[in-house]
């Protein structure tokens, strides 16, 4: 196992920024964020050992976590890193809490390779390191590029990235709010620059597909393609289609606000719960 | 491996109501919340094989899947059950798309043994099962009881579970929206009814505790208290401490739009795109 024994020049005065993703400590697109993000402050990496996309905000609490001291090089030189035996809001929780010698201005998880727009957003391991940061109330956020191609240049991503830190760098967030980045695939000069946004309601349609094992039992494998059922202009999915980068801040207080008063009408009256309801 | 070959007796005019946690098949919650519904309809199980707690919404995209038909008896005889090799999340969608002859009416994830209040829905395993079944358009709710402890009497849960599932059968759920249940740890005599509540702002308070393996190596446990940061009446926190049921309404989309227009207000202007930008 490659060893970094580094020391992590953290200063007052200069943002500490960490770095984080769901893709694995080796992915392309994280030395390609920590590419672009040189210069804007102290950099340090804190990422899975092992690539956990689709983890969704999923945290380590039945197993002790390893953290190992990995090999990391930038373009100035090799980056302070370590990675993690866990999932993207775990790395943030532990380097935050216990690795980083103080907590870090910037939390920026990325680039993921593909897009995290619309319903994904909730299953997204990338998105789930910002918005861990954002629940220790860290400013953050998470960038994805919309390309599964495996040759895929994260160049303009990365140039995006840099833009969307320098102004949370200057303007701050939000308490509890994070901003999701998704650049669409297209060559730098034909990007059209940044849209705000909101998250598309869109679904998948699964189709799960029915294999036989060796022994003639059933197996299942998730299958399905994407479907966008949103026709607004103003949604992440549009503005990617038309060739912008989409920012939509995101929170996790999940409550449906605007049902309250509709749920709250519902007859709750329970005082027949003693003795047994027989025919509700 | 207990097999369970018993038919499912799906009815055109009979609610179908799909059961999951994330518990495991096994956990006394799931059979607790069985017993709750017998008789609202026809009820299957599609739960994890292992406990999948923390998980979030975490799907399984990288394996194939196994469902095992499995023993589950309920009150009346035994439940048409299988145990899947995954997550809360990916028994719904096999369920409802793979497994079972046609979309459940209702889907039930539960009975959690813990709270899943404020920011703990995030982290939820319980809670993600429904809200897949909420993405894939079905009614759904999930449902907590507040205790830790392993001989907790489900009873009064399950009561409640009965006339929220009731309710929604009764009314319907709007498009996109799910129900999460927290049953106070209290006697049944002594919980004061049902509040339709909004998710409480509060955060863990982690504290990692470093450990040594017998080569000396450091490990990571997870640890950590709980901090309410909220002190509205109107809070599934407040309303479980009072001793009511809380009712939370919650959807899946993220965008924080009370946050948007402050962040259209950014200077996104990236005219300075090309050629790389050095000072922003």
């Amino acid at each position: 196992m490659p060893r970094n024994s580094i020391p992590l020049d953290v200063q007052p005065d200069r943002p500490l920024i960490l770095l984080s993703n769901d893709d694995g400590v080796d992915a392309n697109g994280l030395a390609a964020l920590a590419s672009a993000l040189t210069g804007l402050g102290t950099l340090a990496v804190v990422a899975p050992i092992q690539e956990q996309s689709a983890v969704g905000h999923s945290i380590t609490v039945r197993d002790p976590m390893r953290a190992h001291p990995w090999l990391f090089e930038g373009p100035e030189g090799p980056i302070w890193a370590r990675a993690v035996t866990g999932t993207p809001a775990d790395c943030v929780k532990l380097a935050s809490q216990k690795l980083l010698p103080r907590r870090p201005d910037l939390v920026v998880s990325g680039i993921n390779h593909g897009p995290n727009a619309a319903v994904n957003v909730i299953y997204s391991g990338t998105v789930s390191a910002a918005t861990e940061a954002a629940i220790l109330g860290i400013p953050s956020f998470a960038v994805s590029h919309c390309s599964w191609d495996p040759e895929v240049d994260f160049e303009a991503a990365g140039r995006y990235a840099r833009i969307v830190a320098g102004r949370i760098l200057e303007h701050g967030l939000p308490s509890g709010v994070l901003l999701n980045v998704n650049v669409p695939d297209q060559k730098m000069e034909h990007i059209r620059g940044i849209e705000v946004t909101r998250q598309a309601h869109a679904r998948w349609e699964e189709e799960f597909e029915e294999r036989r094992d060796p022994m003639n039992r059933p197996y299942y494998w998730l299958g399905g393609h994407f479907v966008n059922l949103d026709d607004g202009h103003d949604t992440d999915l549009h503005a990617i289609d038309q060739g912008y980068v989409s920012v939509t801040p995101i929170h996790y207080d999940l409550t449906a606000y605007k049902h309250l008063s509709r749920l709250e009408a519902w007859d709750w009256h329970v005082e027949s719960i003693n003795p047994v309801p027989t025919d509700i």
